[in-house]
């Protein structure tokens, strides 16, 4: 199982990737080599599904990959992987993704591509538009490998009950493999496990999970792909969000063996809950008994902390977003504040301190401790850090025209995106915003101000979860004996815009604690009205705090993309209408 | 019929212009009156819809409205409208939107929600998420009014062949009645309007078409409703995009004629292809005979003007995004070129000429025509203009910053960026930002620069649109003895976005005519690179016009949103990965 990390839309960089990885597995002595869902193109396509070009560039890919294969002697090896293709022999339908595109299977073997299938069940909820770019697939590969029988699934198709997971069993597969691009989200990897552990007990098979690895946009995927036994039993898993591969033995039964049972309607070739089972012959001997590798199970880094867990997703968020779109450093607008510490500290982390470029930009409210606690922080890091005052260039705009207030407030943080966007510019950084999800709930930043950026590190995190990871990340430096990358007074003092004197954000919001809870109670799991007043929120604070989340959908949109760290987001994964008159009342 | 303009989330708002429209419809004499899809709630929802409160508010308004309509003696005339509602009976199911959302009809009568259903067809394409919003309905409402027998459908059910519209032919409809919330596209009234005729000739009964009016976020819904007879000639219709009732006299078929024929499938309650015929008799005896108003067909204000209908529908937007999000007035930078008059010109058509404020904010590499043509358009149109040269402020950053090449140029954007932000803060206007969607398409702007604001009128069309826009609202006012209100300088001259000396657009793009062509062929009709250099284009050029357009959607995706006048617009309706690296090479 290789969970690879690919780049959308780089098929020829993808196909090198798994070539190499298929080498490995190869030389390891695999009999199966299987990469994730979409592995060829790169997950999440977006419309590029819908183009025709971009289809046939993956089906042909998918082709000389198996040739390409067989050319470095891996023929023998069955390569499994996901790719982009379509359906063949339907016309155009109204409302029909164009072209048919399906979120296809390949079996690679001996210079083909041998078996093909596509994704029956489609999610279409959260940050998954499925139903918008595939047509589903309606068959389910039983495919016979060295005398064992494997089906082959794509991601969904082992979520749903029906469908696929039922016709592996009625076919008595001995192993379903499935091929996953399953984003991080906190806590899920268990969910999974017992996901896969359910499933092979209904199965009564071996069940493999492979799922792909490292940032793409928005979505972090965190690999963690695992095989449980037909008893339900965790077998083997990978490392989190690495690229990786392991390969470990399966005893899995002999299918001749059951060649004396009844027929099913499978057998027959019939369709069953939309599902045909396409039965294939690869090799139908077994190999010979040999001494099994012991099975693989990854020690999870740091099993307990779900906040360590967190960081990592977001160093490999940054990481990602910056090298896939060809950045080599970035930079960051340090305020002495939590936000823009922890948003320096995981770009440090994910690049380099001599990939990080920090300005500091004081303005005349800016606290003494602003700037000191932002140069410490720059010096505890070893990164550039150059300071600009900002009082001159306001001084300038306000001689051209006369703006007070919350036009005079915003305007220092605009005259900050400015010069942050310049550096950037000049320089060729990736800016990167430090808004939490707090701020972004609320409403509390400044449009083309503080929100300027190419990617935004924090913005899936409540403010309470950027001082957990700000104090994780000193204590998981200090277990290591290392200085703490984030002074302390950064931390712990009242968080502040600093936009006007004296001005700390409980002039305007609720304390964090309180408004958090609040906020992931009404986004995390969507309590109403009514529940969150029965929750114990006074209900004037509820109706204020869900007026102003829904009033902020038009600065949200605007809001540079960031990584998705829980299933409950803004973006896709929580799309409001930007004009709303509603107000709850009950 | 009554084509309303609802806001989404004001049930009361709604609510309340229901009520005037149905007492309207009464007073004129109306058996039954008919208002849009989800009329109540607005559309669209996005995700309010899986928020169980808005669900249950919904809900809860329909059955005041028609507990409203009784008491204000309208209890006799059936009102038809399309809400917000949830299938009762299902459990969480995963994959299932939250609360099982449907995007429901009911016929209102006598005090009572009388009959409900739901939109079975559900689209997923193009601007539309409803799978992800809705579970489908089930059967198709067939109601009893003096003695004609009239189906009710949702928008989506009528463009799909199987379902309802089958269903209607089956159980012998003498009229289909359909509620929609169709976005205005160019070209689209005629594809509805034949589409009415074939169902009609299909069904072999009367097809009442309505259809919301008016502007909500991005969508501009043109109303234009209709009524075709049952051999599909057209026999009503009302005007385009203004609010509107019509009341016009049907001839239906006696349905006790039909006592006699053989009992269907669906008179013995049947689901066929998914939906089940549900009967309903509000009225058993027909209307005693009386002499018919004649057919109300509205005139077209200017058919052969395709360019004047966008016109039309840009101010729309304009005007609704305004007063649905509580602004009185614009704030636009007026620069002397093309994309910011029509922009300023939009907005005085749809605000008033006392309501938009225009900012001249020269530099030192714009050109003398540049403020000559901008004060000149103020001046003829009579909105306020204020100049503020922009070059001390410039100074005041590049004293702080080394800037230069592209860093310097997008400098001066965003100098303009801020003042505009500021004095939109500072007075409340909405900020009009005036790119247009050539533009948009090669990431041609200043992320932060001109592209701030909260409305962008031009942003689907394509620059050429822009001039033809242009040209067609000063012949416009020729016609109307008017004077032009855009200096024929902003149109004919060259444009430029002079952020250094001498340049134009040529410079960085190819020629508008050339481009526009390629740029609507490519996403307008989405062919691909094959397909285009068949067409003639050169393959380097095809090639590089891809690339800009492919590597421009983060530029995009921080764009304010605009009105849609085309099927293929930025957004949702087209929406790539940000990281991509294909290119296309055949």
């Amino acid at each position: 199982m290789a969970q690879v990390n690919p780049t959308v839309g780089d098929l020829d960089g993808n196909c090198r990737t798994i070539a190499d990885y298929a080498r490995r597995a190869h030389d390891a002595g695999a009999h199966l080599a299987v990469f994730p869902e979409l592995a060829v193109t790169g997950y999440p396509v977006e419309d590029l599904a819908l183009r025709n070009s971009f289809v046939s560039a993956s089906v042909k890919a998918v082709a000389a990959l198996a040739e390409r294969l067989a050319d470095d002697g891996l023929g023998e090896l069955p390569v499994a992987v996901g790719y982009l293709s379509r359906r063949a022999g339907v016309g155009e339908r109204y409302g029909q993704p164009a072209g048919a595109p399906q979120n296809a299977f390949a079996l690679l073997y001996r210079g083909r591509v041998e078996v093909t299938s596509a994704k029956h069940h489609l999610p279409n909820y959260g940050v998954f538009d499925e139903f918008r770019h595939f047509v589903p697939g309606e068959t389910l590969p039983v495919v016979r490998i060295h005398g064992a029988d494997v089906a082959f699934a794509v991601c969904e198709d082992l979520w749903q009950g029906g469908g696929p997971v039922a016709a592996a069993r009625r076919a008595r597969a001995g192993l379903l493999v499935t091929v996953n691009a399953s984003p991080y989200e906190r806590d899920k990897d268990n969910v999974r496990l017992e996901l896969c552990q359910r499933r092979a007990r209904e199965i009564g098979a071996v069940v493999g999970y492979v799922n792909m690895s490292g940032g793409q946009d928005e979505l972090i995927f965190d690999g963690d792909s695992l095989i449980v036994d037909a008893e339900g039993e965790l077998f083997a898993r990978a490392p989190k969000f690495e690229e990786d591969l392991f390969v470990t033995d399966l005893a899995l039964p002999d299918a001749r063996e059951r060649a004396g049972e009844d027929p099913t309607s499978e057998d027959r070739g019939e369709s069953v809950d939309g599902v045909r089972v396409v039965r294939h012959t690869l090799s139908a001997e077994p190999v010979a008994a040999y001494a099994p590798e012991p099975p693989v199970l990854t020690p999870r880094a740091d099993p307990a902390s779900d906040v360590g867990e967190v960081y990592r997703a977001l160093v490999v968020g940054v990481r990602d977003y910056a090298r896939k779109n060809g950045f080599g450093s970035a930079a960051v607008a340090l305020s002495g504040g939590i936000d823009s510490a922890v948003t320096t500290t995981v770009a440090v982390d994910a690049l380099g301190a001599d990939r990080v470029h920090a300005l500091l930009l004081p303005s005349k409210y800016s606290s003494e401790h602003s700037l000191t606690d932002a140069e410490d922080l720059a010096k505890r890091q070893g990164i550039s850090a150059r300071t600009v005052a900002i009082a001159p260039i306001v001084a300038a705009f306000e001689e051209s025209m006369a703006l007070d207030g919350l036009a005079a407030e915003n305007l220092q943080a605009r005259v900050r995106g400015t010069l942050l966007m310049g550096l950037s510019n000049q320089e060729g950084h990736l800016v990167l915003a430090p808004g939490n999800k707090s701020e972004l709930a609320t409403g509390y930043s400044t449009l083309y101000g503080d929100s300027v950026g190419g990617f935004a590190p924090i913005k899936d995190c409540w403010k309470s979860l950027v001082w957990e990871l700000a104090r994780w990340r000193n204590a998981q430096a200090e277990r290591a004996g290392a200085p703490a990358p984030i002074p302390e007074n950064s931390i712990s003092k009242a968080p502040s815009a600093e936009l006007r004197p004296g001005q700390v954000d409980t002039d305007s919001l609720p304390d964090y604690d309180l408004l958090d809870g609040l906020l992931d109670a009404y986004i995390g799991t969507d309590k109403g009205m009514r529940e969150l007043t029965t929750a114990g929120y006074d209900p004037e604070l509820v109706q204020r705090v869900i007026r102003m989340v829904d009033r902020a959908e038009y600065k949200r949109r605007q809001y540079p993309p960031g990584p998705k760290i829980s299933s409950r987001n803004f973006g896709r994964d929580r799309r409001l209408p930007i004009t709303n008159r509603w107000t709850p009342t009950a």
